[in-house]
């Protein structure tokens, strides 16, 4: 009997590239990336294309949500806000920090469901993570159970979609270790907020990958700039 | 005192535009549209900016959401799949027709919820109907209610956006007598599923309002098809 098929959210970074890898156990899938104006957004999609070859999608679907960059809100979608330089102390003390893009993940399971819906698709999967995590509102487990309700109650009767975060009570050294348990092509994620060639390894989303690596002892396998090495 | 701010989601059609109406009572308007690959998206969009222009909004946001076309699963955005002939009776019986467009709603909601947030709005109005209506799954009373804990869950925890839907227990009758009582710019309304000139009078869009114009007894000012007049 063919396998039942998945969407996966896949920006190209680690968590979701485990995630794929977790997903791809027992799911076909279907992959979707936004490009949002994010600053890397070229890079994240490349590494989008990378980590959907490497696992022989059945289906991929990168698509734009350039209206996000002109709500703005938040310096990964607005040039004039700097990306700030990690402190990873802030989740901590409850602090939003400035990279939180107003309600974003509502922007990316709403696409996944539209077309989990239209494919016949029971599970969309996300990657999100609470702990160890820069401490966006969007990525806390009872969001994502309201969000499954949502999903319940907005689609045809006979229409039946979970949304999965296999991630989100997991610390970012484990998920390393999972995806090297699950041979996931970290070599092909990219996280950095910045820098579309070397990972400029001070920005929060840089400081938690680096962090998570050298809690698991394994070497990340990206560039980083050359001073931090 | 400055009266709050509301975000209000506004297709161009007389729903939408009784909605602006009824916010418009004590706020303060940012208005939202969106095109999203639908046949007559131009002359939504010509609505919209007219009945912003009527309302002289503060802030108003046309945005492209074309990746639903793409994704497609309905007639109002796959050109392959026929926009049928109205069936006022289908609803009742439980059937959802072809012009569902999968969970289109939650993705209007989520760039107004983000919009909100950065604009420190405090409700978001969407002219969503459920009774005599098409019997879409996303315009019923407890889509919003589980909406509005997602919208409470993944912003900031300082950020309180309420999901407002006035009309969703109103008969189309009493939306009409309603907007007419508010002044609403019904002339400048466009709600044909199929065509931009003359309505066509036939799809289920212009059923229902045909017939909620009769029921009324209000004449409906826009034009449509001659052999139906």
């Amino acid at each position: 009997m063919e396998r039942p098929l998945a969407v996966v959210l896949l920006s190209g970074g680690m968590d979701s590239c485990v995630t794929v890898a977790v997903a791809a156990a027992d799911h076909r899938l279907a992959l979707l990336h936004s490009s949002y104006g994010q600053l890397t957004e070229a890079r994240e999609r490349q590494a989008f294309q990378a980590i959907a070859d490497h696992f022989q999608a059945c289906f991929r679907l990168a698509i734009e949500q350039h209206y996000l960059s002109r709500i703005g809100g938040s310096a990964l979608t607005d040039p004039s806000i700097q990306v700030p330089q990690a402190d990873l102390g802030a989740a901590h003390a409850g602090l939003i920090p400035a990279t939180y893009v107003p309600f974003r993940n509502a922007h990316f399971l709403s696409v996944a469901v539209s077309w989990a819906e239209v494919l016949g698709a029971g599970r969309v999967f996300i990657g999100a993570v609470e702990q160890d995590s820069s401490g966006y509102p969007d990525c806390r487990p009872e969001y994502y159970r309201a969000f499954n309700e949502v999903a319940r109650l907005g689609t045809r009767p006979q229409t039946s979609i979970e949304i999965c975060a296999p991630l989100i009570g997991i610390s970012k050294a484990d998920i390393i270790r999972r995806g090297v348990e699950l041979g996931a092509p970290l070599h092909l994620t990219w996280s950095c907020y910045r820098s579309s060639d070397a990972a400029c390894g001070t920005c929060d989303s840089c400081a938690l990958r680096l962090r998570a690596f050298a809690q698991a002892g394994v070497p990340d396998p990206i560039p980083y700039r050359a001073n931090l090495r």
